[in-house]
């Protein structure tokens, strides 16, 4: 077996690499330093044509999208761990919070962060688009509370993969200085997730 | 065995209409009348508080983000259709295209649509966040041409839920006036794949 994983510290490679850690399988790490464009090489534009970390190499499949990376670990490696469910029901609400976090939670931080925050240029900025999409992110960090409310991870008593990867998304929502104090369960969560050895071995 | 479709047509319930016509599984649909408000009323946001469609109920089980009901749907019944690959690396590019299409380019489609489009009042524009949006947009369009070239879908020579969910979704990238002439691969493709009589069934 072989698993090679190719990230750039505090981004969104750093969900899988909390993974990685947890699963506790062998993996070799290649840093990628953006600021220096690695990502826009040729040979990791062969691997990955998005030019974005992460990216794994599992036995010669490339896998780029850290919410595919990640629900494949599950399958792969996480259901064997006790980290990921086995298929059928029981496997849903890990695969559509990774999502969720993706795809909806995702779009509306980056509306957030480009309007209001130093992730676009000044000139294509409008903070009203940046205040609206705040609005939105209380209310989906609102259907998380909910949905965290009486229970121990996303799953139930168990923690995924899906744990790890929204926990690690968290350290943007904090970095956008988004208050996280009226979301109790929320922030119990978070912290039951991050004070894991394994999230502090995963930058 | 029951599943509930909770849907409005022409949107982002329109792959997942497909994808359960294609499979020929029986399902129940539920018309979510989004002007009406039928998607932020209290029983269906007891289903998915997120107040959107598409949705599915499929034996109690709520599950809402399209991704998330592909995979699943391809999970629980595509595999035996010959509309999902099985578990391991053979299915890796159905889950990964799936999600860099709600990811990747629906956070660039959204940003495009919502500062050169209809999708956000006037005051939260920015012509330039548009024009930037487009130009990732393009450079995704490239990524998908370079896939598809010499093979007939994503996953090679078998249609798959990855082709539905794609190919639905460039309905969009059509409505938004993207010039696809310059990608033959991705017109070619896409022509295959609406060609199919559940396509027409599926608004």
């Amino acid at each position: 077996m072989s698993l090679t994983f190719y990230y750039s510290p505090h981004s969104s490679a750093s969900p899988v690499h909390w993974t990685l850690n947890e699963l506790g399988i062998p993996y070799e790490k290649v840093l990628i330093d953006i600021k220096a464009g690695d990502n826009k090489k040729p040979e990791f534009l062969k691997l990955n044509p998005n030019g974005k970390v992460p990216l794994i190499v599992h036995d010669g499949v490339a896998i780029f999208e850290s919410a595919a990376i990640q629900i494949y670990l599950g399958e792969t490696f996480g259901v064997e761990k006790g980290l990921y469910p086995p298929p059928g029901p029981q496997r849903v609400a890990a695969m559509m919070w990774i999502i969720w976090c993706n795809a909806s939670l995702g779009e509306a931080m980056s509306r957030f962060g480009r309007n209001l925050g130093p992730w676009a240029p000044e000139d294509q900025r409008n903070a009203k688009a940046g205040e609206a999409a705040k609005v939105e992110i209380l209310g989906l960090l609102q259907v998380l509370e909910d949905a965290l409310k009486g229970r121990s991870y996303l799953c139930g008593d168990q923690i995924t993969i899906a744990d790890l990867h929204l926990a690690s998304w968290f350290d943007y929502v904090r970095m956008m200085q988004i208050d996280l104090t009226p979301y109790p369960a929320i922030t119990a969560w978070g912290s039951r997730c991050t004070s894991r050895p394994a999230y502090a071995n995963s930058p």
